[in-house]
């Protein structure tokens, strides 16, 4: 049932946000980690990540949030109203891939940090009751380039990935995820929130909002993931001195893998399954020697769990004619398996809510890209909401989305984010999250 | 005209070899960046580089040689019977591949400073009368595959490289030739060696000599070699969030370029050419992340240049046509490239004379790999002997060449080191060196 006393409430407090302070700050973050071509390489952990996330917290406390950072490196800036009570939270993550866009995770936690200030001023007008606290909520390494697996700090957060372990990852020079945090000063002490909530912005990463021309997004679902370890071992010899009919080499049957990787979505409805390889290392790399392995990871996502298992038999077979055919070996490892997250529906009706009390159309759709939401959807009811991306275009420089629907969205994550703090999609309103899977 | 003076004095130094010694000296040298199977792991300038080369300056001083380190990091052990003469220089090189056979360049050391100690035996008991001095030479970074390009150090002293402009060549980690040199301790002082002729034994990296089943191979040529520098620019996005229509993937347009290389031989005479990448690096390299660029480097060896040329061409037709289909651009580059060059026919004869004057059948062939050899011989009169290698594989562990092969080797190398030495090839005796490309 709706609660027409707290949406009222919430839908005020959209008039407290500064769009041109916000808009200002969330420019203002390009400059850690500034590419040449606009875009920004902040990857975890790195000092231009530590630089960016120091800003966040200097403006939280500038805004009176106090702020906490745990154990694997998550920041917490929080607004306790009512001491005790458990919190919702809100934001994303300020980590970025390599040479990526300026929006991907930024633009989710300066929109939690400027809604969030919103709703604090119309909780001390009295505006809006609160029925529990709020956090705004940096993630640490959701992109997962430096360090794998990908959303990662919202996911030990979640309890589904294990703290030490976790501290323990290695990038691929051999520091660790422990030595990271400690070096841009976020290695933190355990933080206890008990949780009310989640909801977070993001880009779309997509062309679904632009083609149907609607700017907010909600997000009922995600897809079928996984990825392969795909190791090709052939044997090691001369470029110059081995004639071609002796050669065993891991490279060229590694580029028929990667063509196989591309090719199996012929197999497939349009636009139901993505493929791709995205990692792929030579041993030994020398302009001289025929490579005598390639490790490579493949990803493999659709909508469809069983499109997904079917892409992956296909290409088994297909590796397997090719080890065959080229006297090298071919071994594939299943790994990061992410079963489809079901949003529930009342989240799916929040955030639907939150748009068209801001005079907004929304589109429900489901995610191909991971995202903390659907961590901490696992542990507690979350809300995902998504803008625009321009051609759709993400993890690279030209990735875009104009001001006037950052705004726009800030506006409904706010509106979100008064109802959720208003106690509408509380413990006893959820039915929890299911795996399709 | 033959001199049987000089061939009579050069022939009994052979009496002079101890080959038990040889033997466990070159098989102790597989200590030194030991593999887990069999093989080393040596790159030039690396800590197990600079033990190797600790160990033969030993070795050779024990034997009452006189070591000098150059510039560039090349070591002679000397000596001077003649003072003021000028000196034949045989060896070959210590550094390797990574992942390597223990059998590339290392023999050809180890042989050399046996060679020449058997000689200088021979010279004091009176048996053989020098015209000139000796040195036994190993070069530094004959295989390239830390800091390119390869034949690095015979290639300065041959004055085909320029010295400063070479130790400022960087590895992958940014370390300087230079920085490498010092780190090992052979960043050394000029050495002036006026030379009176050169002459190396090397594995053959081939199967001929063992298909004829004769332990001598001759060099009298070296294919025509070229490398491209290939860099393939697609645009980077999101391996989940990116339909597979909007990717310009540099990944998959490589691994075409990959195949393409592989498939150019099949326009040509069996056996008459071998094409290879080697060297293949993806940005940013990220598991969720489209690559935006690949850099690889393309090989290109053919006895004949015409071959290479025309290879170059349908190389570069079916890239321009990839290029286009994918909408990805991709730059080629010509790089380090290598004419034909002919070793004399007196070099040659010499070479072959010395075998049979050790009773070994010798078979004239090219080399497909680079070695110091073609270096020196741009400069003094050169003579390369190969011995067999099993299965004709090398540039990996189970390169293999048996001891009775070695030892076969060592004696005509002695045999010819002491023609050398004799003047059998000076300066009057030398037509020079004619590229043919």
């Amino acid at each position: 049932m709706d609660q027409p006393s707290h949406s009222a409430h919430a839908a005020g407090s959209a008039a407290y946000l500064d769009s041109a302070t916000f808009l200002a700050d969330f420019h203002h973050t390009t400059l850690f980690g500034a590419t040449q071509n606009g875009g920004i390489d902040r990857q975890a952990g790195t000092p231009e990540h530590g630089a960016v996330r120091d800003w966040f917290e200097k403006q939280a406390r500038k805004r009176g949030f106090h702020v906490l950072t745990d154990q694997i490196g998550n920041i917490f800036a929080i607004k306790e109203w009512l001491p005790g009570a458990p919190f919702v939270l809100i934001g994303s993550h300020l980590d970025s891939q390599p040479l990526a866009g300026r929006f991907d995770g930024t633009y989710g936690v300066v929109a939690a940090l400027h809604a969030a200030s919103a709703l604090d001023k119309s909780v001390h007008e009295g505006l809006l009751v609160p029925e529990v606290n709020i956090a705004v909520v940096d993630w640490f390494n959701e992109e997962g380039s430096r360090f794998a697996p990908s959303v990662m700090g919202s996911s030990v957060f979640a309890g589904l990935l294990d703290l030490e372990e976790t501290l323990g990852t290695l990038d691929p020079n051999g520091v660790s995820v422990h030595e990271a945090l400690s070096a841009i000063g976020r290695r933190g002490e355990a933080v206890d929130l008990p949780l009310a909530g989640y909801a977070e912005i993001h880009i779309e990463q997509g062309r679904r909002l632009e083609r149907a021309g609607i700017c907010i997004g909600v997000v009922e679902r995600s897809w079928h993931t996984q990825k392969l370890l795909v190791r090709v071992t052939g044997e090691q010899s001369h470029t110059g001195a081995t004639l071609m009919a002796d050669r065993r080499d891991a490279l060229v049957t590694a580029s028929h893998v990667v063509i196989a990787v591309e090719e199996l979505v012929e197999d497939f409805e349009p636009e139901s399954i993505v493929t791709s390889v995205g990692k792929f290392d030579v041993e030994p790399n020398s302009p001289i020697v025929v490579p005598r392995q390639v490790d490579l990871v493949v990803d493999i996502r659709a909508d469809d769990k069983a499109d997904v298992l079917r892409a992956r038999e296909l290409l088994k077979k297909r590796m397997e004619q090719l080890a065959h055919r080229r006297s090298v070996t071919i071994e594939a490892e299943d790994f990061d398996v992410r079963p489809t997250q079901m949003f529930s529906e009342q989240s799916v009706a929040l955030g639907q809510k939150a748009a068209s009390d801001e005079g907004e159309e929304s589109l429900v759709l489901a995610t191909l890209a991971g995202h903390d939401s659907v961590a901490l959807n696992r542990v507690t009811p979350s809300v995902m909401l998504f803008v625009p991306s321009v051609d759709g275009v993400s993890h690279c420089e030209r990735e875009f989305t104009g001001d006037e629907d950052l705004v726009t969205g800030l506006r409904v994550l706010t509106n979100l984010a008064g109802r959720l703090v208003s106690g509408e999609l509380g413990p006893t309103k959820f039915n929890g999250s299911a795996s399709r899977g």
